[in-house]
């Protein structure tokens, strides 16, 4: 037989949110955008289905120049990635050796660690502190080994987040040898108003990547594009390690259009707003013995001191699918997506039901 | 600054045809089906967009089932990925190390030594005999070190292929804990009848591994979606290294489309078929110094004596895109697609404008 690497077998499958198989099952378990995709995207695509018999461009150029002037910044500061994952297992394919180290919190997206293993490097787990990033334990664990640092904020499935002050303080403490990669999948639904600019630091020069994505607010999960902003030297090593034609050409007309999608960008996050009023009330409320973090992303994660996979089961035979955070390192709490009104509705009514 | 891998600085840029600027400007430089793409799978994809908001499943599975019953093997055989070029980065991730040996042929398509050198292993280049694969070559530098091998077949650029008695006697005489790669992109334009089974292969429990695509019979090389076939064992370890949701939602649906859009298959074949006659007889006659190969594939591979580059400058000025082949290490040949009548024409008059 031909033999596999050895750290392949250090890899642990991604364990994905379940998809119904009926149609009346509610899936809360993915943080989608409950309100489908950007209708501008669903119109730009439709008019350039004739081209997809031709390559996309190897760089996405015209969605990296769009997100450069959005963002004021050159198009040399941006990648294009088919989903902000491959951007990562672009990080580590451009910086990660053997032995390197990378530092990861505890009960995050597990992408992280996957590509720190996938390049044979070793992740450094630093455990979360109320619910939230510990920007000073991360700072007490890098060393000379440390290549990379990967901050998830707001941080799923937890919904906390850090702000710009805690991450000037982290910023100005650690040497800048490392590359510290800033995942801001679920930015766009912050309210807190001292959320940092992080970009700030990409326009100093810092080893600093910001990853974004239209996986969420934007509704194109499923088309698969996310983005990265770095100063240029990041860039084109990124540039080096990705395979060419990743992005595929309707993702790329979509997130063009949904970009510039307001109306709906609007009427997503307002639905968030009030869709989690309307949780933080009901679980706030009651004789249950639960307990949750208010969220800054599109999603809440719930405390049920029981087994979140047997409460997983039970919801799910009521017809609402969440996320049990076992694979998370959180056997007792569950996260879940902010639906539509009727649909966080269901969950409850399910939840009261169930526990 | 943050040091990259010293692998890093090894990988080439890859070189992608040229997209036209203008309308009028014929490209036939990436192999792509001039016909445009399969209009079933134009019509599924408009069905589906509505879910384009929802995570695509992490095997692709309803494409593998099809795909399974199609070539009579288990879905536990099949692997999907945003291309087939991706599966080669898989075949990568799993099986190289440092120090590791892969065989590659000159004159051939650049993601295989690009992958290799990813995974820190090193390409041992085999000649190409008479424009086509040198089978027996490869099995001459095979040793201890060898973990992989690449084998293109029809090979781009050349369009020449090797035949099944070939592969059968080469198989005999390799040991099985090498993996083959045959990568068949362009199998399903071959006419010759003595192109191999490959499958055959997989079915008897070697480490062979089979790769399609649907960018180019198809038309959906927008899309990005490959396919791999081998035993269960490799597909497996493929699965661990793979990212989940690299292939998009309306790829899946554009393919399992396709797959069954038997009247636009037909009007392809027919037309690469008339294409390539045509092509023959121009080429083959008149005064020009130039030699080409027959061509088992999409394309057909011209020996100009001359130039490419500066060929390819002349005929783009002239309205027609192809592709000169400088970077696959051939300075003087061009390889160019075959196209609609009027654009294979408009090729030839070009041609023979220039030279």
């Amino acid at each position: 037989m031909a033999k596999p690497r050895d750290a392949v077998n250090n890899l642990k499958e991604y364990t994905p949110g379940k998809n119904p198989e009926g149609q009346k099952v509610v899936k809360l378990a993915s943080n989608e955008n409950s309100l489908g995709a950007s209708p501008k995207a669903l119109v730009e695509i439709k008019k350039r289905l004739k081209n997809i018999n031709v390559y996309p461009d190897q760089y996405s150029r015209e969605l990296s120049s769009l997100l450069a002037t959005k963002y004021n910044v050159s198009d040399k500061n941006l990648i294009i990635g088919n989903g902000s994952d491959e951007i990562m297992q672009m990080l580590a394919a451009a910086y990660l050796s053997a032995g390197d180290e990378v530092l990861i919190s505890r009960n995050t997206f597990s992408t992280y660690e996957f590509v720190t293993r996938l390049f044979d490097a070793n992740p450094v787990f630093v455990d979360l502190k109320n619910y939230t990033y510990d920007l000073p334990g991360f700072a007490k664990k890098s060393g000379d080994k440390t290549k990379l640092i990967f901050l998830c904020n707001p941080n799923s499935p937890t919904g906390t987040m850090f702000s710009g002050a805690e991450l000037d303080s982290f910023m100005a403490n650690i040497p800048d040898n490392y590359i510290v990669v800033i995942d801001e999948a679920y930015a766009e639904y912050v309210e807190r108003e001292d959320y940092p600019d992080s970009l700030k630091y990409v326009r100093e020069g810092k080893n600093v990547i910001v990853l974004r994505t239209f996986s969420k607010l934007y509704g194109l999960a499923g088309l698969r594009v996310g983005y990265g902003i770095a100063k240029e030297e990041i860039i084109k090593y990124l540039k080096m390690v990705k395979l060419p034609f990743g992005v595929n050409r309707l993702a790329v007309a979509g997130a063009v259009a949904a970009l510039d999608d307001k109306s709906f960008i609007m009427k997503s996050l307002k639905n968030n707003k009030e869709g989690k009023e309307y949780l933080y009330g009901e679980l706030g409320t009651g004789n249950w013995k639960l307990d949750f973090q208010k969220t800054e992303a599109n999603f809440i994660w719930i405390d049920l001191k029981q087994s979140a996979d047997q409460v997983f089961l039970k919801l799910m035979s009521e017809g609402v699918i969440i996320r049990p955070l076992t694979s998370f390192g959180m056997p007792n709490a569950i996260r879940v997506t902010i639906g539509l009104p009727e649909q966080n509705k269901k969950f409850i009514a399910a939840l009261k039901k169930v526990l």
